[in-house]
């Protein structure tokens, strides 16, 4: 499926269907759905090829530092929703990732946020710093926008 | 149950036992069970009587325009929480309100963010100013520590 | 997306991703997961135009009474899902709905159950005889297989 | 927490409050929730200490094949409920444990149902036998009511 013209700025855009089951007692989606969607977008990006290769042989992984979400407008079953992810900001050790969520139904941004990562070494059980590789591979997949 | 020192500023905490079910295929709580937690919180502290019925009384119910996490520990099972909700900053039409999470098991802050929440008139269908009321009542609640 | 063949029975069939965020400590999908998979798969059947249209002009609308699900296969990430709903038994007022979900990744049927649904009237509060053209409607839909 | 009289068949109980986003679009408890419920019942059943260090020891662990769920009465926010988990049957390399769920708002089992559980040897990767030592220890926890 082609992105919708508000998401052309992300390397990586999954689409998924609003269930009747994410809707609350006020009938609109609860606010933990775009957290898990947010989620689900900061996992695609991840398995980009060169990207899961690179955290594979290196032996780092992603951790969640923090998360922020605006919920631009209330968001309702049915409907179908493009969320995009990009790193926009790459630190020593963390990154920041910004999300955006697209409904089908009201041609709109709906929510946004952004999630802090950090680079987490498994064997020394510490933040680690990002690699060049990794740097590298980050800056080609946002085409160059990305200080690396 | 009495709170932890520190929650002692917080004068709405509500305490939960962490399932086995929030865990993710990391092994730790997932992302999304704080932000649910904080719900949890906020309901609550909007649930307190005086402002329930100032609510009611006043046709005007809180949404949520953004929410912010900081995952400060991984959270593990088995564990109890407690969650407090205390509000720090009172706008026009929205209010700020800050939650800390409180692990039994780690005798230590494990998460804290906060919940912007906007006060909606139902019957115009737009966000409205929030009344005098709901300011005293907050501001009595918050023990003096919130500008009015 | 085209059913697979062992759906081929159903007339409602939808099609959702398997979620990062599904899989639990175990690290393969949560038993709670094909249960909302089959409240989707059950909306889905329910919204069919006809069906949608009877209940509400005749103000009745589906409770579920019991579910039950068998875990055939463990379920992992990432996989494409396919959840088939058909009706197989008209009662006076509930009816049996079966469902079966079959994995891509792994073609074949991964999990099955089946929803008791009583048909409630709203005016009334209390369950209600499945009305005639009702009956008519998912007999239609289930291709004469299904005694009216 | 004492057990209401409705429970007292039971070896294991818990009790959790019904959260705020517990409920749905129906402004009633969803009905993944109970099953999420029930699952929380069983861990705590094979988490008491007899028990968890056979399964530890025997390197065998278990794998839900099968849950059903009746659906009693419409449970509401807010609201405890406590949870019971017994054994009613071993089999070879399966066993049966059944769940009721009763809400101190009702005074009554509002939600009832079982699990199916096989006993999984990691090492085999397979279904195995049920120990002796594992069948006498769930039968003395029933007090004698269970065939071993």
């Amino acid at each position: 499926m082609s992105s919708p013209a508000d998401l052309a700025d992300f390397p990586v855009v999954i689409t998924l269907p609003v269930l009747w089951g994410d809707q609350d007692a006020f009938g609109h989606v609860n606010n933990t759905v775009p957290i898990r969607w947010f989620e689900s977008a900061r996992i695609a990006y991840i398995e980009t090829p060169e990207i899961a290769e690179l955290l594979k042989r290196e032996k780092v992984g992603p951790i969640l530092a923090a998360i922020a979400c605006n919920y631009r407008r209330q968001i309702t079953y049915p409907d179908t929703v493009s969320i995009g992810a990009r790193v926009t900001r790459l630190g020593g050790a963390s990154l920041t990732m910004v999300h955006k969520v697209w409904s089908e139904q009201q041609r709109a941004i709906v929510a946004d946020g952004e999630s802090t990562i950090v680079i987490f070494d498994y064997a020394a059980q510490r933040p680690t710093r990002i690699s060049d590789p990794l740097r590298t591979a980050m800056a080609k997949l946002e085409g160059g926008r990305l200080e690396r």
